[in-house]
């Protein structure tokens, strides 16, 4: 049975004129993102960054909520529960396959489209998701976007989210909002998905 | 022709026993928000809060950024644009009314569901926002929601969003973006709406 699983990628990821950086953790990120994926059924949320002193400050959020929980009255502590940090992708990866037994389906996001890459609806993703035959894991870039690197590995690409007219500088916030509610989101009362 | 306000509501608001309060401003929710706001083509996005040194706050976030236009690559000063302080709701519907010509239909958002008030769906309301015979103004609650003298105001009440299971704390930045793209969003390629 497969689960779903997102990652936030501090490194590698594009800096302003598309060199590969590390980003510096933001700590809103952890917070908004561990709601978000615990409201739409996320199993882990990795918080991926090879810095040393910026996995202790992760460390160090989650672990002060955690001692929270059931004191706390805005439930950060459930939240925080599935967020793991891990150096690089790749540890992500392992301990992904080790846990679902099963290689994940990768799919990677972005503000702008690569053509020369397989592109999933996100009909189709939700579809996959709800009948679960695959573990789906779904990388969230910091900075300027992931790296190409990272865009090469993926077995498919989301498109990017579009509102009215140009402007699309969604924070990596909300964006993976949109994106977790797009997969799994529903309305009370409703027994339609949307 | 109608156009889509939103409104980010820290006075009345819900504390944690239900009490009225006013909430203090968190200065991502203007950049966040507001750069939601921009994608998904809001008109204006009223910050409202009566406490004249938040308002000074508010000010100085916004007009920081307006000054980096074109000099700044995150392209905040375009989001922020769409940012109007205001002391009370009051003032933002006067603001409203007499940019836009029209009362607008007034639509509330929570977490919870209120079954005495009118409810409408994000699909109909999607209808009248793309048909735009009226102006469309959504309140979003910081704190524990919208306090229950706006809740008894509003026109029509927007549907909790539900993920998996019971969990349902989002952030404010979180649901306002799942709750315009849920309005406004498309797919880049897609011909659809979804």
């Amino acid at each position: 049975m497969g689960r779903l699983y997102i990652g936030l990628v501090h490194y590698p990821v594009k800096g302003r004129y598309g060199e590969t950086i590390a980003t510096a953790l933001t700590g809103l990120d952890i917070h908004d993102i561990a709601r978000s994926a615990k409201t739409f059924g996320v199993h882990r949320f990795y918080v991926i960054t090879p810095l040393r002193s910026q996995q202790e400050i992760a460390q160090r959020i989650v672990r002060y909520w955690l001692d929270q929980k059931g004191v706390d009255p805005t439930h950060r502590a459930e939240a925080l529960e599935t967020v793991e940090v891990v150096e690089s992708l790749e540890e992500s990866l392992e301990r992904l396959e080790r846990e679902a037994g099963q290689k994940p389906l990768l799919v990677g996001t972005s503000a702008r489209v690569y053509p020369e890459r397989p592109q999933i609806s996100y009909r189709e993703l939700r579809r996959r998701v709800e009948e679960a035959p695959d573990s789906v894991y779904i990388l969230f870039g910091t900075g300027w976007g992931l790296a190409d690197e990272v865009i090469r590995r993926v077995d498919f690409m989301l498109p990017p989210i579009r509102g009215v007219g140009e402007y699309n500088h969604l924070s990596v916030r909300a964006a993976a909002a949109i994106i977790l509610d797009r997969l799994r989101g529903r309305c009370e009362g409703d027994d339609e998905a949307r």
